[in-house]
This record gives C-alpha cells, sequence and structure tokens, in this order.
C-alpha cells in the first residue's frame, strides 16, 4: 500500500480503475505532470456499494417498523436503542472506533494520518418523527457509514480524522447536534420528546451524561468540516429531474401563534354591521401576510397552515381565532422585518373590525448557511460524476445548521419522490441514493486532499 | 256567570277591575256606546299569576337537570318523559282534556262556547337541547297552560275550542308540529335525535305511532290560528330595552358546507407563486361572502361560522378547507340570489389561486311569515297593557314556521338576557316572561272576541 501524500489518498494496487494511482504508477514517465493535472480534475475512481447502503436501509427499517411501510422510531424509544445497536455494528464492521459522547451522539473515529489536522465530520440521524419514513436521516446516516466502510475496503487513509456522527433526536429539535454545538439549557432537558420522555431521560437513557453536557460542547474552530446527505424533503429535485441539490444554507423560521377575539354570538338575530366576526378578521389576515410576504422580491415563504374557530357552529358568529402563522427565509433580517409588518397590519385589521390581534413571542430558528467553498466543491464533485446539480436552500431544519457553529458545513440533497416526508410514504431511489452516497465519498476525498 | 257574546268572553261578577264586564252591567245606561268603545280598545282585565308560572318553571327545571343550572332534557330521554308527564299533570288541573295526538305531541283540549268554529291553538315545547337551559321553550309551554288555567279560574269559556300543544322534539327539527303540518316521511323518521333514539323510536315511546303518521296531520285552513310565546334567543330586545318583540316571521335558513381543495404541501420548500394554498382561498371567500350578504339593503346574514383545515401544521400548505356557510333571510328568493352570486365569486376565487371550490347542495328551511293581522293584535295587545314593542324577525327555528302552513299564526317574543340560549346561562326575568304571558292571554281573548 502507498501513500500518495500529494492527494492526500491511499489505494490499493489492485484498484481496478486506477485513476490517481495509475498516475502515481507513472511518477518517472514523462506525461507525469498532465497525469496529475487529470487526476485533480477529475473525481476519485473509488465508488461506495449502492447495493450495501440499500440494504443497510431495509434492515435499520426493521426497528419501529409500521404497519404502513415506514417507522415510528422516535428518540429514546425501544426502537431509537435497537437502531442505534445496529448503527454501531455497522459503524464496527467499518472500522471505526466508537464512543458514545456526554450528549449521546453516537461517534465512530478512524485517525487520519496527519495528527495534527482537525477532524473532518460526516453523518446525520435515525431517529424518526411519530409515523416517519425510512429515508430521512437514514440515508445520511448510512451513507456516511458506508464511506467509512469504502475507506477501509479501499485502504485508503485520510489525513484528517474522520468522525462518523449519529446525532441523537434530530427530530425532537437537533437535540445531540445542538449539544455539541449552542449547548442544551435547563429548558430544553425538560422538553418531553414523542417517547413521552424529556431530553433529559433520554439523554441518559441513550448513554449520555445531562448533568455533564457542558462538557459536550465543543469549541468553534474545532473542526475541519461537516458533510451531511440527506433526502430534500421537497420536490424540487425531482421535478426539475435533478440529481444532486447543492445546499446553500438551512433556512431561518419564525412562528407565532395568532389570537384573534371577536364576539360570539347568534348568526341569526346579530345584524352584519354589529358582529365582531373573529374569522372575518383572521381572513383579511390570512390575505394580508402572503401580499406583505410577495410584496418583497426573494425566496421568503410566509404561510398560515393552521387555524382553529371558536365555538365552531354554523350559527354562531366565530368569538375566536387562533391560528399558526411561519415566516422562512435564509435572510433573518429580512423575515424579522416581514413579521413587524404583518404584526402592524393586524392592528389595522383589528380596529376595522372591532377585533383584537395578539401575537405570541415569536419562536426562533436562525438561518444557517453553508460554507461557500464547501458549495463549490460539492457542486464540482458532483458534475465530475455525471450529475446535474442545484443551488437551494433547505426548508428544513438538520443538524447541519448546529455543526455550522463550529466550522464549515456543507450538504448534499437526493431528491424526494413527490417531496413526501415524514411519512411512510417518503421515498428515495435506490439509483439517487448511491449517487448522493458517491458525491459524498468524492467530497470528502476531495476536501482531504486540499485542506 | 254571564256571557257577553259581543266580546266573546264570560267574566266571574267578582272581577275586581271589571272593564268590559262593568260596561255590559250598564247595558240601560246611555254611555253604553262609549263604554263599548272604551272595552274594544282596552284589554280585558283578566291576568295569568306570573307566580305561578315561575315556580312551574321551577319544577320542570328538575327534570333532567344539569349541574350547570340548565337542563339536558333531550326528546325521548327518561327526563323527557318526566317533563311531560309533569306538563300533562298541570294540564289536567288547568281543565283540560288531554290527548296524545298520532305524532306524539300533548294536546289539551277546552271546548268553546261556538262548535263551529275551528280551534285556536297555543304552546310551544319543553325538550332541551343537550346542556339546555329554562327558558327555551318552557316559557311559552308553561303559559300557554297558564292561560287555560287563568280562564279556567275566572270561569271564561272562549267562542272558539281551544288547545293547548306541548310539541315533541322541537331541538331535534320541530319535529312534533312539523308532523301535523308538513309531515315525516321515512327520512325523518330515521334520524337519530339527541337521546340516541331515531324520531322513529321516540315518537312510540312519547306515544305516538310512527306508522300511522299520515293521518297525524290536519288540513290547512283547519285551525283558527296558533300563538306561541317565546323567549327571543338574542339579545335585540334586551338591549333596546324593549318589553315585546313582535315577531314578523321566521327567517329561512340556507346551509353549505364548501369545500375547498389546495395541495398539501411543505410550506419550506414550496415557493409562494406555486402554491395551491386552500386556506388562502378560503380567506378570500369569507371576505367575498361577506361583500355579498352586505352588498343589498336588508336584514339578511350571511356567517361563516366554522372552518376546517388539513393536513393543519405550520409548516405544511393547506391542502383542503371545509367550511359551513349559512345565509338568513324572511325572502327566501333574495339568499337564494345571494347563494348563487357567491357560487359564481367562488368560481373566479379556485380560478385565480388554483383551487377548487364544491358546495353540497344547499339545506333549505323555508322563511315562515306571521300574520298580518295577527302581528298587530299582538302589537296593539301588549301597547294597550303599557308594554313597549318591536316588530322584528325570527333568526331561530321555532314550531310556529310548522303550524303557518295550517293558518295564521302569530309569535311573541320577551327578552332574553345577553341574548344567551341554548346555555344553561339562558335567562329571562320572572317579570318579562308573566308580561309575555299577559300578552299571549290578551291577544287570546282578543282574537277570540273578533273572529
Amino acid at each position: 500500500m502507498r501513500k500518495i501524500r500529494a492527494f492526500g489518498i491511499s489505494e490499493k494496487p489492485d484498484d481496478p480503475i486506477p485513476g490517481v494511482h495509475w498516475c502515481a504508477m507513472k511518477i518517472f514517465h514523462p506525461l507525469l505532470l498532465l497525469c496529475l493535472v487529470a487526476a485533480a480534475q477529475s473525481p476519485s475512481s473509488v465508488r461506495v456499494n449502492g447495493q450495501r447502503i440499500h440494504e443497510h436501509l431495509k434492515d435499520l427499517s426493521k426497528f419501529g417498523a409500521n404497519p404502513q411501510g415506514g417507522v415510528s422510531r422516535v428518540a429514546y424509544s425501544e426502537a431509537d436503542l435497537q437502531g442505534r445497536q445496529y448503527a454501531i455494528s455497522l459503524m464496527k464492521a467499518a472500522g471505526l472506533d466508537i464512543d458514545i459522547d456526554l450528549a449521546g451522539n453516537i461517534v465512530g473515529t478512524h485517525a487520519g494520518s496527519d495528527a495534527s489536522l482537525k477532524p473532518l465530520l460526516i453523518g446525520s440521524h435515525i431517529d424518526s418523527v411519530p409515523m416517519g419514513g425510512n429515508y430521512d436521516g437514514d440515508v445520511g446516516s448510512l451513507s456516511a457509514i458506508e464511506i467509512a466502510q469504502t475507506l477501509k475496503e479501499k485502504q485508503i487513509t485520510l489525513r484528517h480524522p474522520l468522525e462518523v456522527i449519529i446525532f441523537q433526536n434530530e427530530e425532537g429539535g437537533t437535540v445531540g447536534s445542538q449539544a455539541l454545538g449552542e449547548g442544551l439549557d435547563e429548558k430544553h432537558l425538560n422538553l418531553v420528546s414523542n417517547s413521552g420522555k424529556t431530553i433529559r431521560e433520554g439523554t441518559r437513557i441513550v448513554g449520555g451524561d445531562p448533568e455533564r453536557l457542558v462538557s459536550a460542547r465543543r469549541q468553534p474552530g474545532s473542526i475541519a468540516g461537516y458533510f451531511e446527505l440527506h433526502i430534500e424533503q421537497g420536490g424540487a429535485l425531482e421535478r426539475e429531474k435533478i440529481d444532486i441539490g447543492v445546499v446553500e444554507g438551512i433556512v431561518g423560521i419564525l412562528h407565532s401563534d395568532v389570537t384573534i377575539e371577536g364576539f360570539a354570538n347568534h348568526a341569526e338575530t346579530t345584524p352584519m354591521d354589529q358582529r365582531h366576526d373573529a374569522l372575518l378578521s383572521a381572513a383579511r389576515f390570512i390575505e394580508k401576510v402572503n401580499q406583505i410576504v410577495t410584496s418583497v422580491p426573494g425566496r421568503q415563504v410566509g404561510t398560515v397552515g393552521w387555524i382553529k374557530v371558536e365555538p365552531g357552529a354554523y350559527n354562531v358568529i366565530p368569538g375566536k381565532v387562533v391560528l399558526g402563522l411561519e415566516l422562512r427565509d435564509l435572510d433573518e433580517e429580512k423575515f424579522v422585518s416581514l413579521f413587524k409588518q404583518i404584526q402592524t397590519e393586524a392592528e389595522g385589521l383589528g380596529r376595522q373590525n372591532q377585533t383584537r390581534f395578539a401575537f405570541t413571542d415569536p419562536g426562533l430558528s436562525h438561518p444557517a448557511l453553508t460554507d461557500k467553498s464547501f458549495q463549490k466543491l460539492i457542486d464540482d464533485t458532483a458534475r465530475s460524476l455525471g450529475f446535474t446539480t442545484k443551488v437551494m436552500p433547505s426548508g428544513a431544519g438538520h443538524d447541519a445548521q448546529e455543526i455550522a457553529r463550529l466550522g464549515p458545513v456543507g450538504m448534499i440533497f437526493i431528491p424526494s419522490i413527490g417531496g413526501i416526508s415524514h411519512s411512510p410514504k417518503e421515498f428515495s431511489r435506490p439509483q439517487d441514493i448511491e449517487n448522493g452516497a458517491n458525491v459524498l465519498l468524492q467530497a470528502v476525498l476531495a476536501f482531504d486532499k486540499t485542506h
């Protein structure tokens, strides 16, 4: 086994399609320089074993399987613990040293050839929402393990230490990754997760130590970078027939519950001009939200997704409405400003219709931008493998947004059929998964070469 | 005991404020003509016993009493049967001959002095909604019985046969009165009432014969008239400090469930201009209903009182909305035309927002106008007793609307505090109840005089 330090990888001599390796063999050949240039521009010939990922996905889907064909493997459940054991067995088989960190994340490490370098992280999560599917989180987790397995089989040692991380309880609020980045406070620990257990109880169950979480945090700048492969959870890639999504950032989210108080009264005996109809005010508010959000250019979205009316009968004028407002964008300043505009307009609507608007304090999830050079690396890698790409924001939250506090992150999306996710119907084609895993592998190799 | 046939009433000689009676005593006096004129304009001095109505209301409230202070005396329940037995006992004490008709209504009859005249009907119902109050129906029923009791005590025999009717299952769709008027069909009989029993089962339980309901129907023109006293079930009389409402008609109602089909999708990944947001379309629809209903003069009302959104989450664009539309007016042509306008506008809204509107076939309850001469009779009578009056529509349905098919009807409203009804909090002041019962009594006497 030889190392080609210039590229930071080593390959077995029997590599069937030698690529960089072949160039190295011809070290004394006059065409060496040409070879080196070609190698730097083309991806390594190493490929993941797509069939194996597929089988691992199938095996993992047994833990918490629901009758609808998906999984209900909520964090801290028995199924979650079984799934974690299964992941650990795969990680061990891939030659990784296993550690459960203080936050309860599974960390599989492979030492790099250069001990002075910071670790390169890859991973995702394997917990699901209740009545979830088999791809959200699983694809990224099992592909990250597959990268380690492939590197082992190809006897490739990276220059950087490699960490494959399976973050705990992503669906309950990116708990495991947040513990490494921003940290968890008492409020977080007391939250009850989908399993019915608090995050404190759950963290202990998965092997963490909720009393020592401060020590779980990692320092900003302590990692070389983090790559995460994930299903899109939207329908854009499939709709536009694009192979790979290059994520430019994870949008921030603003939530507020809006209560509109009117006066419930008999529809039959209250003249139209004497009504304080909370639903009529709500209707005008929903239209206004749409107008305000679309009044400025950009990709920001604003949604009223649920609404409740009291008392809720044909013949009673709605006295109270509560509805859920959500704003999302990569630019926090923008959506906070839109929210203020919406609040101001609501006051006017309230006066006009003699109803009263009240907003809960907005719940904020800050946007997290991926690293520009990581975006380029993923895009170049994917194209060199022959894939079409699209630079896009991630509307959904991911562990990557938390790890972005520690160092540069990059995210790779693959198509999700029909954009369905958080559902047993969630599905990504095996070929798309293999493509994504190969982009992840090549991005890791390329990063390791150049950093 | 003397009869003064000219006025159709007889009074005891010891009548403390003789009124018409005093005039008759002076039959040979030269001022006779003047007396007769005065008597025709002023009410009889006979009055109901307000305290007794109050006590009867209290006694009746025990049957089906709920902890909140109201009753849950739904038709066909044990409490309903007990309440009916109580009413029958009062009717017997008032000298009425009791019959349970084929529809299960309690009919208490007192023969009139002129056998050629058609019967004059008074009454209401004693069944309640679940978690109802002690005034809706009860006030009219017990006051009607009180009229019979008062006439008996004062030894007054009307010219017309008097029928005091307690209609069965008013709250389940004016069942008993409809059986006399329009008739009940198989569909009605199979409906399940609030008791859990079908109308067929319930009608048998209260002593009717669901197989012979055709024979329960009465012929149009077979009654001299029907008067019903009822609480307003709205807040207008109390708000405007008016004693007596003269009901000009019971408004017709049009119901339709409107389904708006959009496309449910992830809020985070679906751009604003690619959404088929069913709730946004619904909001525009609600605004449009308000615009259309208020675009023409009149007292018509249009209400969207309930709305359901699917799937109903912050981050999912609403894919489906169902909402309840209700239109009410005394003029059926008008609200049917407004409904057509609303349907046409909805089509446009659907196209604009790429959503699809569908309306269920409208459920129609036809308006029922009260008799103009009955309105005048009630209004004149109430004013002569010193009460303020207001001519008003009834937004809620009543047995009177069904009996209007058989002959002229009149309705008397008394104030309902805060307009609350169908609630344990429903309340009418004892004085208002006594006032209403006296108006009912005097209207009956005046009608009997003049018809």
